[in-house]
């Protein structure tokens, strides 16, 4: 299923090294200063089953970086469904009209069904409780891409993960693909009930990796080098549980947390969307305009990680180079407060 | 009204005999082997007043691939025609915008009344009961292409369409278009009450072709070239048909029919969508994989003939061949089993 | 705030009389006489968080038609909001994504709050009762125009304005636009209850204008110069004024009122959608076809406006005519009687 990218479990090391390093070079094209055609007369066809504006429109932008023309589609079911079309059918027809596809759906299994009948391409969107590769990947892009800032390395690093550890599905994919890399540290602080699944935890523990789990951030974390905090997935809970819940305030990475308990190069990072009602307990927003802050900078590279899996999807990724323009027009660089690494 | 396609009555026997020779012309760039960027610059209005995902898509990619881009439209109305804005201004407006128009509309009639109101071509996307061309368009294109792949003819052909002979607008289009061609023989088989219309066979008689109306599938249909068969548009029945209607078995078309009833090499054809629930008694899955199953050759090829609609409208159908280069990118070619044909 | 939109009121007269002579030399691209894809690379995000089709298609097209591509978002709200994600982190996110955001939003205040988390050009494309200003420099833009082909000049101009003078936002950005040149006469109308609010009023006479307020369009308008109509803007109203409320035919303008009380060369414009239901008693449609009507050639000039508007605030505005091709495709030129203007 080299063809599609439906789950991390499917990618070996060297394919996500590959990834990573095709994202590098999409960074003058991501960052406004050059302009690619590479992709035209591809057709991407962005099919959203589940609401998800940001990513539906990451996608759209990075197809058309690369020259290609979207055609979008939202909403809950497709009208031809609606009267008795099996997802055989629809994705067969939609592999006749278009080079690439990404789907999103609220069923977990759905993608790789769909995947199944056609021979264009599949990207998994994420499918509801399922996989989200695309989201793991630019995590892992993000922490690679600071920590070379930064002057560290993947080998021996620290990672926190804390919220909602059960549901979350990013901190799921993302502690497969670094458990992929040279033995590392990784902290789990997850509320009562909420706590990372154990088949997950024995498979990074198998790969050589330390995991340790904590019930509490009131601990010291000074030599934590990325803090992945996740919303809790309510959407997800059962009936019983949503009853009553609220995250503690104990759960929550603010200025104070980072500034007491960890480095000074501790990074934050978010999968997003953040909940910013305070009753929420989310990421607190005191940390905006903070360096160590790289949630903004982690969406960012949704862009140049999206292209690259187009990129090698449809084969192009040795043609990028050779095919690179200047770009004529001119966007303000974003160097607001929230985005300042130096 | 030469430059709208609103209908498959306007069409002379040379506009559809161009219209297909075009869409032969497209052929290399709608199975991705060549790129045109011929309709640089221009824009299509994709309006969909009803949902169509598979026809919208279809329009859009279509237009893509001539190198325009596409401003899509879907729901029930426009928000400014809830505010009281009539047909002609929508219309006059629109057609200040872009430079041709798909439309889709639940009334019969209101694609014809839009078009009054603009002079950029303006194509009917399906006006409920009404018109569908485009799709009459590549129903014939793909019995055309298929019957060259076997060595047949239209001429003497013979064609037999099941289903909802009485509402599927498809083929009263498609039957007119045959119509226009050599005399062929062509039997109509249908459930009592869902014949097709008496003046539609008159016509097709009054053109010397052989009509034959069948109430059963239980005989034997050895020399018949295409099956055409239709879903139950259902949507269409009053509510006195639809009470406690259910399409018999003795209407699905199988693969034991094919086997026992019909030619080695007789083709299936279908609409889109089909019901695939085993209630509904639609053309069956067990034809999957099938070479006789067309129906996915026929839905591709929806690409090449909305490229040629746009392509004679927009008067660009002569420097498509001067304007072609090579694809960069790559698509596994689509070699799954329900296509093949060789 | 020079690199957004926002508003109309921070607009100088210079860069009012920059951007139209920019939308100027937009008129061989938006008349379909040549192309040019000085964009190319760019995305645009097109975000109608309140829908508005004319408008969005209008902003989506201009921006193609300088060879960007453009990602539309439409419904009331983001689903990422629902989840409790604030507008900074929304805004922060897009302009990540896109090079240029053009949002609409049915909160007054909401689009510069929206801006101010982002260093991409921001455009206000209306939000709610507030602003929407490209709408405003398109109407200069048509009079500026109209009266270049009459022979007749801004300065001293009439200009009469009828209708919702208190909630259409329309007239409120006009009659700022129009008091930055040199004086004119400026004649409202407006039913009781509805008038231009004072402190407008004030303003305009303060720039040395001459206002005049009238209750009733049964005077002598024979030396107006541009009669400005405007749909009475129900969804506004307090549930108390719209109780009963009906704007009595004393305020149509139609072909009597034009032939009895103007002047041979009065434009009517209006901002559109009109409300053509008889019982609205909005700009009547026997004008249509009248070549003093120019709600059509209004709407059309959005495109060259806008995309003035996406050149400048993404710099590319010297470029463009370097960059010119030729188009290859053809439309049919609008001759319709309703454009007919010589």
């Amino acid at each position: 299923m080299s063809s599609h990218l439906l789950s991390v479990d499917s990618l070996s090391r060297d394919r996500v090294d590959h990834l990573l390093r095709v994202a590098a070079r999409m960074e003058p094209i991501a960052q406004r200063r050059k302009v690619t055609r590479v992709l035209e007369g591809a057709v991407l066809g962005n099919l959203f089953f589940e609401a998800s504006t940001r990513t539906r429109v990451s996608f759209h932008a990075a197809f058309c970086r690369l020259g290609g023309s979207v055609c979008d589609t939202t909403g809950f079911t497709f009208s031809s469904m609606a009267k008795g079309e099996s997802l055989y059918d629809t994705s067969r027809v939609m592999s006749g009209y278009c080079d690439a596809i990404v789907m999103r759906h609220p069923e977990q299994g759905s993608v790789a069904e769909f995947a199944a009948a056609t021979n264009v391409p599949v990207i998994n969107g994420g499918d509801g409780p399922g996989e989200h590769p695309s989201q793991a990947l630019l995590d892992l892009y993000t922490i690679d891409k600071e920590f070379t800032r930064l002057g560290k390395s993947l080998a021996g690093a620290h990672v926190l993960m804390t919220g909602d550890l059960k549901y979350g599905r990013t901190v799921h994919s993302l502690i497969k693909l670094l458990s992929l890399y040279a033995p590392m540290r990784i902290t789990l602080v997850a509320p009562p009930g909420l706590e990372m699944p154990s088949q997950l935890i024995d498979l990074v523990v198998s790969r050589g990796h330390r995991v340790e789990q904590r019930e509490s951030l009131a601990d010291d974390y000074a030599d934590v080098d990325v803090v992945y905090t996740t919303r809790i997935q309510k959407e997800r809970f059962t009936a019983e549980m949503s009853e009553g819940f609220s995250l503690s305030r104990d759960f929550t990475v603010d200025r104070a947390f980072l500034d007491r308990r960890c480095g000074r190069d501790t990074l934050v990072m978010h999968p997003l969307p953040r909940d910013s009602r305070p009753e929420a307990n989310d990421l607190d927003v005191d940390l905006n305009g903070d360096p160590r802050l790289a949630i903004f900078r982690q969406t960012d590279n949704g862009i140049p990680v999206r292209m690259a899996i187009f990129a090698t999807l449809l084969q192009v990724e040795e043609l990028i180079e050779q095919d690179l323009r200047p770009v004529r027009w001119f966007v303000p660089r974003r160097l607001g407060v929230d985005d300042a690494t130096s």
